[in-house]
């Protein structure tokens, strides 16, 4: 690898910290319902790369992510004995707040990520939203599943996964314009990564069902 | 498609109503949790595609029904728009009850072709009856798991499962005497449908464990 | 099959008894939740069933355990009437005991197995270890979460996974040392056994994350 900084650089460094915020999601789940070690590695895990496994799974695709990269596996191991030896219960809220941005971030990666395979495979385009959404908020769904929660995604009326469904639209808007990959991925990540900043910074709601 | 009324025009009504009847279940199960915009379209499509899909992914088979029919998407994205517009809370006790018939319509209909399906791809017959209760049984309790509710299929206490369990039995048997596909489809749709829409009619229990 | 006791029958005797214990621990749990028939059925067979199942799913491995061999859904079958028939209350705490020594016999055989055959498929080192909890483990997380409870594997702070994941790695190590297929089983299955049964001899706990 280039010592330079380039692009590729760029996406490696965003990847780890939206991934590292959406293991620590799982982490503080799991301790709010009183978890032991064991149930805290694997809900990290699941909200780490529980979505991207689905969408390979519905895909039918194989080796998965972390099958190919089990350097990550390790990873998440090394995060979650580290946050167990080092947080305590009062940098929870702290560090909670401090995860919604890296959290939003890796929203559009995954989100732009996950769409552009699914274009690649041939898959229609709503589909290919589809699994963009999916790799993206799925592992939370799965986190708050396993902790016997109704998934926050789903019920805290904020705006995360409409964020993820008009970024993905973007991907398949610059696939169809013929954009470069990379223009596509940009554009959609960028543009769910900041509707969801403009949400958290605005508080924004979805709209209520009478 | 020819204007004359045949029988593929029926199975495709027959399907259209039942798909929905299943996604309202999703969307009056989510309303009663209260989930917001997103979480209801989830529930719905949970609801309406969940068991097949899951039946296709444990018999490895690809294009999901929806990949293939994106047009299925769209439309219950519709559906779920138009109930938020137009239904209120004081529909839903009666939509509730309007949609027993449709439901045990689609009750009969995917566990036929469930096991259909996987007596065409050489599955064993307790595993093809398998395949069908599947289909028609597990997008309703997908929904239920997300809404964090025991599945009421397992619960309640009332003849569903078991209704798709003795059809698929049905249809293997028709499949058995190397009945026309179309006849075994018929008779194992018909009697899951009956046994359902008896079972309502009689208020029917299952026998209680001591 | 010959008559003389050979290593094949021992290995289908633990077999079957785990198995059982398995589904048995499915039953109670959905007895503890009131299931009807119906429910009790699923969930002891997601107990007995659903860690192989999730692993097969995951690694693409086709057909599974129970279709290749539909006996044992037969076998499933007929243990959730008896015991529904022949089992009362009163005999739910002494099975419950009675259950964790064929319980732990199980947790060693299913780690073993799962992670030599992901070894086999040329997994990676920690995958294959993952796959061999996964067979063990997750099916009384499936259990758990139809039950809608918090996975016990997650929450109950008592060695089971952990054991699993040591002995999966006992297999790891005798493949690494080209040993005989069947000395890494037994190598891998009597470590995690072993180290489960210390653990309920000893009542260990998992250390807690303040």
């Amino acid at each position: 690898m280039p010592l330079a900084f380039t692009p590729s650089t760029l996406v490696l460094a965003v990847e780890i910290a939206a991934t590292a915020a959406f293991a620590l999601s799982g982490l503080m789940a799991g301790a709010r319902k009183r978890l032991d070690a064991v149930g805290l590695v694997v809900v990290a895990g699941l909200a780490a790369f529980g979505g991207g496994t689905l969408r390979d799974v519905l895909l039918d695709r194989r080796p998965f992510f972390w099958v190919e990269h089990a350097n990550w596996l390790w990873a998440l191991l090394v995060l979650c004995v580290g946050a167990m030896l080092f947080l305590r219960k009062r940098h929870l809220a702290l560090t909670e707040r401090a995860m919604q941005w890296p959290d939003a971030l890796g929203l559009g990666l995954f989100t732009a990520t996950g769409t552009q395979l699914a274009l690649s495979l041939g898959q229609p385009a709503l589909v290919a939203v589809l699994m963009g959404v999916i790799s993206a908020v799925c592992g939370g769904v799965l986190r708050d599943i396993v902790c016997n929660d109704i998934p926050s995604a789903f019920h805290d009326h904020r705006p995360y996964a409409v964020c993820a469904f008009v970024g993905g639209w973007a991907v398949v808007g610059a696939h169809a314009l013929a954009w470069p990959e990379s223009a596509a991925l940009l554009v959609g990540a960028g543009l769910t990564s900041g509707l969801r900043a403009l949400a958290l910074a605005r508080d924004f709601r979805l709209p209520v069902w009478r």
